[in-house]
């Protein structure tokens, strides 16, 4: 399955992708695709509804609303840094021994289509394509890595919007960069495992003003999704419907020479294989 | 006043805390003290109820009931490292140019009595006395420090408890070594700004196992409460009910020498003038 949230920021829908035209309304049978939803076992109540209304043709046909996150804001936005080895490689730092844990704060996730805005202090605002995994279940000291597998409900496109003066020069730790509103763009869909293929050999890519910037595959990750999210069980509970953004290729902003920023009228273009593709313009702070 | 809430875990109900037999019971007129709460004027409207059950009578006896932290999960717990000066001179560092953000998972938030469970890799268990703001309003870029005054609902004891192994030797950020389950004992109560004389004169302690280890007090604070506010306000947004950890006074284990860290077993006591007392036991992870 496909999940969406459809409609204006705050009041989105709950539904299933089908199609670029078409999708499944499933407001009647779900709150909306936050903690409960997950913890109940939602995933596996609301596939046979998919299922039937599909047969029995009860659609609902895409007339431009706007899509939000596909999942409500979540308890935790977990992030993995340095992940991927050509980005290590091209920054000249180390491969880490072990996931490189930060965080943003959950109320910077928005639409996939929304626009992204410029902190009033802002200098150096980057970019970042970035695998997201949504939690399943509440997941404290898994056994092992195959563990965790259950504990994934899918696999989301996210960007990790940051701010790297906020993030490198203003006091130590990384969230001070990553957590102004609208940091977290994610979606269109929350793609259920199922569906993927492999999860390893998805190809992504970023634009900014129609300029190919980050192009990489999730085959260059050092620490794959089910080594994180057992890795992170040991330090922490993640709850279900928790976001864990797991670390960005090549071509960010920061990694050029010379260094490249966002200004207010750029736009970015970003995609995973399989997870759909976002639009954001990068606009003033309120 | 003084807000509480009282009974097992994830069913607290919500009262205002008189005196150590008597409490008025709310929960008839709030379903929690969380952000739908604070977001709506709560506070405004529970004081002429407050005050007019005291006057008519319409007390309830408190009979050993657990206690509960006294705000539903928050959206997000920030913390302040290396906030006070004599716990800077202490460890040798510098005295921090601006607050130093990092944070914590909000659901390691419990109650002021409430066991701390060791981590099962745990090696550094360690304690912080601190200071805590709860956020009372949304709050972005506020235009000065006294304007923050507004946004914060009251104050709160915690005890901001840390794995230095996990915070210092685990992969670069602090997260890691703040957020195990139970690592936030919250409360008793949160305490309305206007029932604190002086929030930069109040004493704090922390003993362990009847020990004193920590003595200090908040006008040793490098930022005080409404710089601290100001200052997040620039870089993120908060959410009513949101938690601000502000940071602790000299004398934590790892500060020790030798450094002392907690086993299964031990006890931490601890308070702030007008804002309570907490005991935790350390017990073994699940």
């Amino acid at each position: 399955m496909k999940l969406m949230r459809i409609g204006v920021p705050g009041a989105e829908l709950p539904a299933a992708y089908l199609d670029p035209q078409t999708y499944v309304d499933l407001s009647d049978v779900v709150v909306d695709f936050d903690e409960a939803f997950f913890a109940g076992g939602g995933l596996d109540r609301i596939r046979p509804i998919v299922e039937e209304r599909i047969d029995s043709g009860r659609l609902g046909t895409y007339a431009n609303q706007r899509i939000g996150a596909p999942i409500a804001r979540p308890h935790q936005i977990l992030c993995i840094g340095l992940n991927y080895s050509d980005h290590a490689a091209e920054t000249g730092q180390e491969v880490p021994n072990e996931p490189i844990l930060f965080n943003k704060a959950p109320n910077t996730l928005v639409g996939p289509d929304d626009d992204v805005r410029l902190p009033r202090a802002a200098t150096k605002l980057d970019w970042e394509v970035e695998l997201g995994i949504v939690i399943g279940r509440r997941t404290s000291y898994l056994d092992s890595v195959d563990e965790a597998r259950a504990a994934i409900a899918g696999y989301v496109l996210v960007n990790d919007v940051s701010e790297r003066a906020f993030q490198m020069e203003r006091g130590g730790q990384w969230v001070k960069g990553k957590s102004a509103e609208t940091f977290n763009p994610c979606g269109p869909w929350l793609v259920t495992p199922d569906e993927i293929d492999d999860v390893l050999d998805l190809g992504m890519w970023l634009d900014v003003n129609g300029e190919r910037r980050q192009t990489g595959s999730t085959a260059t990750m050092i620490f794959d999704p089910c080594t994180i999210v057992h890795h992170l069980s040991q330090f922490l509970v993640m709850e279900p419907g928790d976001l864990i953004n797991t670390g960005t290729p090549p071509g960010v902003g920061m990694g050029l020479t010379p260094q490249a920023w966002l200004r207010p009228g750029d736009t970015m273009h970003l995609g995973i294989d399989g997870l759909g593709s976002q639009r954001q313009r990068v606009i003033e702070a309120r």
